[in-house]
This record gives structure tokens, sequence and C-alpha cells, in this order.
């Protein structure tokens, strides 16, 4: 059991009607994705091509740090707002569908980007199935 | 003129049909917002009455973090994506919303909360003011 | 594999004489701590003895926001500066022990602060390893 | 009066000793300097010549991170620990001076890096003195 599954578990009042499921699925892909992407853009950096890769680092900045808020934001229940959540994780599925899009279109070329165009992929998925089971 | 004018300014390539005084007063709301929210939050938690306000410590966590990640976003201009800024901004403007109104309503009690309301306004106003203009 | 295992992997040039797997372990920690903490802060704000826990909430807080950043200060490895990773990992370390006693405190009242105290205390033994082996 | 500045004199309770001037201008330094810093990243990254500054893009974002994290400790006076605040205004330090080395390096040749040297020089010696007012 994942240290997140735990904290989930141990939250002391009711969760309301979430799929507590896809909520553990969505906060541990995010919390990935954003690492995954702060690597990326780094072994971007440091490729010989750097000057073809620049909108892929901005991409991969851009994700990380919604990612990262996105998963603060899963993680807190207390004085729940559903139209917030939707709105954060819709900005989240964006990000990791734009930068999933453009390290896709490197992973031929470079591992580091086909490891985290899945973690994009993954991260894009989770958000989706998420707002879904807000209904 | 402020180092985020100046920043903008010393971009060395096109900015794009982007409004430069519009997307500077987002940018410099967005870090003011998230500055007054981490403070509120905190000064929530040292009120006597911290009991009542634990919705309101909520959003404020919520707001800052992604008025946090707003600012950033919007502080990169390489590669941009209409699409990706949009969502970014409509989340802001709903996170800075939610915490505008809960924070209003312990205004006339707490000054924390009334000065954080405002930069929450001034913040939603400046996100939606953005959104109008990206066409 | 994880998919900071798989990162770490593939970046393209030399990572130096880090030592790798304390390396990938301190990534790992630092972003695990980061999500508990986060998670903590809330689930303690939902306790009806909130305010005997403000103290908590905020090493919570403060801790989630130095893992967070220690966590991506690690995941780049381009144009490496070991002073600065000292610096970092040193405050990570600080704040992970302010928190882990803090939690501690009320581990036996509350299993979130147990769960949360633990991986306190998993990153600050990572931060602190791994600044052994920076010699 | 800035927002900063009216969080500050609405905080509940009593700051400490804490020098209270040299708060603020720390908190103001560092969220000015988080701003530049990924301004900077961003602007570098639009450079032709980007293979060249690949060393300022990383020691922006690092210190961009840890400016943000600086900022948000700073806000907050619950439960007050001296010994975190010194080691996160220690590694704030170190980034601005890494980062502030590394732009001016490049100041005659990039505005932008110009511009974001001088904010780094400004956080750096905020938080020197805020260290010294610590006792």
């Amino acid at each position: 059991m994942t240290v997140a599954a735990q904290m989930l578990d141990t939250y002391p009042k009711d969760l309301g009607g979430v799929d507590k499921q896809k909520l553990l699925e969505c906060i541990e892909a995010c919390f990935e994705c954003a690492q995954a992407c702060t690597a990326c853009a780094d072994a971007c950096l440091s490729e010989d091509m750097v000057a073809e890769l620049t909108k892929c680092i901005r991409s991969n900045t851009d994700c990380a740090d919604i990612c990262d808020t996105t998963g603060r934001v899963l993680s807190r229940h207390t004085g729940y707002d559903a139209n917030l959540t939707r709105a954060v994780l819709e900005a989240c599925a964006a990000a990791c569908k734009a930068c999933g899009d453009e390290c896709e279109s490197h992973a031929s070329m470079h591992e580091h980007c086909r490891v985290c165009a899945e973690a994009c992929r993954r991260c894009e998925r989770a958000c989706r199935d998420l707002i879904s089971s807000l209904g």
C-alpha cells in the first residue's frame, strides 16, 4: 500500500461520493508526471540538439507545474469544491495532452521523451477518468 | 517599471498577438494573490476561531498553488499554446472566485481575509480580461 | 522499475560521481513526503481538535513545499552545483526533522500523522544519506 | 502599501522579535526573483544561442523553485521555527548567488539576464540581511 493510499485511508472525515480508487490513481499519476516532466525538461537541456527541443522543454515545465498543483489540490478533501476540482483537472488533462504529444514526437530519438510521454498519457487518462466519475 | 514588466520587455522573440498590458497585469496579480493566499491561510490558522475557518484555509491553499502555477505559465512565451493558456486561466479564475467569496464572508471579522479577498477579486478579473483578449 | 528510475537511466549525459541509487531514493522520498505532508495538513484541518494542530499544519505545509522543491532540484543534472544541492538538502532534512517530530507527537491519536511522520523520517534519512555521499 | 505589507500587518498574533521591515523586503524579493527567474529561463530558451545557455536555464529553474518556496515559508508565522527559517534562507541565498553569477556573465549580451541578475542580487542580499537579523 503506497503512502498516498494510506493518507487517503486515514482522512478523518467522509470523502463524499468520490470514486476513491480513481482519485488515488490520479493523485499518484500527477506526482509521477510532475517528476517525469521536470526530469525530461532537464534531459532535453543536455541534448546536443537542444535548439530543436525548446518547445518540448517549455511543455515539460508547464506540465510539471500543473501536475504538481493538481496533485496537491486532489490531496485535499476539506471543504470540497466540485467546480474547482473539475477546472483544475481540465487544465491538467490539457497540459498532459500537449506535453504527451510533444514528447511522443521525439520518442524515437530520445528515450527520456518516450518515458515522459507515457507518464503524460497515464496522467491525462487518470484526469479524464476522474472527471467522468465526478458526474 | 516592475521587474515583471522589464522581463516581458526583454523577451527576445515576438510575443504573438497577445495584449501585453493585460498579460503583465495578470502575471503580477497571480504572484500577488499567491502570496496573499499563503499568508491568509496562515493568519486564519492563528485565529482563536480557527475551527470556523477550515474551509477558508483550504480555499486559500488551493488558490495559492493555482495562482503560483498560472503566474509561471504566463511568464513563459516559447512555443505558446493558446488552448493550455485558456484552460489554466479558467482554473485560476475559478479558484480566485471561490477563495474571494469565502474570504469576503469573513472580511468584516478578519482584516487579513478582507485584504486577501481583494487580491482574489483583482486576480480573477485579470484572468477573465486576459481570457477575453485571447479571442 | 519506477518512472523516476527510468528518467534517471535515460539522462543523456554523465551524472558525475553521484551515487545513483541514493539519488533515486532521495528523489522518490521527496515527492512521497510532499504528497503526505499536503494530505496531512488537510487531514489535520478536518479534525475536530484542529485548534490543537495548528503548529502541525504549519510544519506540514512548509515541509510539503520544501520537499517538492528539493525533489525538483534533484531531478535536474545539467550544470550540477554541489554547493546548492547540499544547501537544499540541508533545508529539506531540517524541514523533515521538524515535521516528523511534530507529527510523531500526534501519531498515537491521528493515524494520518503516524503515516506522515514515517514519510518524513524516510525523507530526512534519504537527504542525510545523499549529503554524506556527496563527500 | 503593498498587499504583502498589508498581510503582514493584519497577522492576528505576535510576530515575535522578527525585524518586520527586513522580513517584508525578503518576502517581496523572493516572489519578484521567482518570477524573474521563470521568465529568464524561458527567454534563454528562445535565444538562437540556447545551446550556450543551458547552465543558465538550469540555474534559473532551481532559483525560481527555491525563491518560491522561501517566499511561502516566510509568509507563514504560526509556530515559527528559527532553525528551519535559517536553513531555507541559506539555501535561497546560495541559489540566488549561483543564478546571479551565471546571469551576470550573460548580462552584456542578453538584457533579460541583466534584469534577472539584479533581481537575484537583491534577493540574495535580502536573505542575508534577514539571516543576520535572526541573530
